[in-house]
């Protein structure tokens, strides 16, 4: 058959991409057993291809309490020093990974824990010391995704459950902010094509609300120009405003939609949450 | 081509098993960092698929200490309360782990640290309280290997780097001999039919010697005849016979073959060690 038969045809096909959801929860779930037990079974009973970015919570300050470390925070940041890198090593990538990624076995989710360094899934830059002279010691900031790990884990059905520490590419780790790596990690894998990637923050509120105060005000979907509305009316809190920013950012690097809802509606429609779009 | 033309051909290709190695590290090389940076970039160079497994340090005996935890031990294993969990949960699969895969990494080496409970690599019972009344706490003896996570991690090129903590298959976490997690994922691999797989065994000393007086008296190559034979003359020492006993247990379960060697010799022809064999 001569080629200009076949070319149209092979033309109009146009594969479809895979729904793949990319988790975040933080330490306020981590931190409560009951909320943390069945936001595990929600994430369990989810069909399709995920991966789950955990943050810290308690248990790194009670470690370093009773380890002697004293916390320190700068602009509610954690200052990491060399002792602190060690502890929250221990904690995020060893005792929380590994105690959600044995939850999540036990309810038949085939999950497998790893951190930034492993597979090389995320290499990050240490963080520049500031023009005013602040130093955040042993923090990265992403750099690099190594989207071969991520695929080679979802291909073979493993759910990714990944821990906020990073490789620094020459034999040393990094504290890596969660909500960062969660973005960094569903943007990397918009890029392989593969997958139209939903990014999903687990967060104290129901979403983002018209009045602060009432948790039934949830805003359902924001769109760029609703977003640029809200934040002139000064509607969005300025808390909210670097969280809903860098939603943006990552839904213009390729993410299909990122939602913000609370940790116990991950089986509701639509989340009863915010779903920011383009 | 009718088929008794082809059936003779294909009956005659036996597919040739590729060569993995699974290689184990004590405390002893984890604690010391020259020795270890050494044996990492021994490692990093050997060709070929292969598997890390890796013992704990004193590392989880300090953190114990500086938290306030007793260790306590019975006939030379550590007795594991649920303190004492967490504590090596943290150290081994998470700052051990993450320290050796970085470093792998940074060598060009594809490491991946996962623990047992990750991808259900290794699923474990919880030891029985002896007849003597002994109970080792949170302390597990493997029982299930899935093999699809290690054929996958392996497939994808990946280096999986393993922590001696496995999964309960209900939620909880245990303690397991890292000696016996080698062992069983050596045999675990060899039962794919994919591998021929070939445990090593890093020793404080260069190999089962004739005269435990003299490290130049190794002796290179033990057959079970050889052995039954070296402990009618009570050659091989007391310590010895269990690793021994374990290590012709593997072969019987179709690991090809166990070495035992000093780190330091990783790159060296027969690894300079004893190779026990069928």
């Amino acid at each position: 058959m001569p080629p200009f038969f076949v070319a149209p045809f092979s033309r109009i096909f146009i594969p479809m991409k895979q729904q793949l959801k990319v988790i975040k929860i933080g330490g306020n779930v981590v931190d409560d057993p009951q909320e943390l037990a069945r936001f595990l079974r929600d994430f369990a009973s989810l069909a399709g291809p995920k991966v789950l970015v955990h943050g810290g919570g308690k248990v790194a300050t009670a470690v370093a309490r009773g380890l002697g470390v004293e916390a320190r925070m700068i602009d509610g940041r954690r200052v990491t020093d060399a002792q602190t890198l060690q502890i929250v090593t221990m904690v995020y990538a060893g005792l929380i990974n590994k105690q959600l990624v044995a939850q999540l076995q036990a309810l038949g989710c085939n999950a497998l824990g790893l951190c930034g360094a492993d597979g090389g899934l995320v290499t990050a830059h240490r963080r520049a010391v500031t023009p005013a002279g602040v130093d955040y010691g042993f923090v990265g900031d992403p750099a690099a995704f190594h989207a071969p790990t991520a695929l080679t884990l979802l291909g073979g059905g493993l759910t990714p459950v990944v821990a906020p520490i990073t490789g620094d590419g020459a034999g040393g780790l990094l504290n890596t902010n969660a909500d960062t790596m969660a973005q960094y990690v569903a943007v990397g894998l918009a890029g392989t094509g593969q997958y139209a990637v939903e990014l999903i923050y687990c967060f104290e509120k129901p979403g983002v609300l018209r009045d602060v105060e009432d948790p039934g005000s949830v805003i359902p979907r924001i769109d760029p120009s609703l977003y640029a509305e809200l934040k002139r009316d000064g509607i969005v809190s300025a808390g909210m405003l670097p969280k809903l920013d860098n939603a943006f950012a990552a839904i213009a690097s390729g993410v299909d939609h990122v939602v913000i809802c609370a940790a116990g509606n991950l089986c509701l429609p639509g989340y009863n949450g915010t779903t920011l779009c383009r």
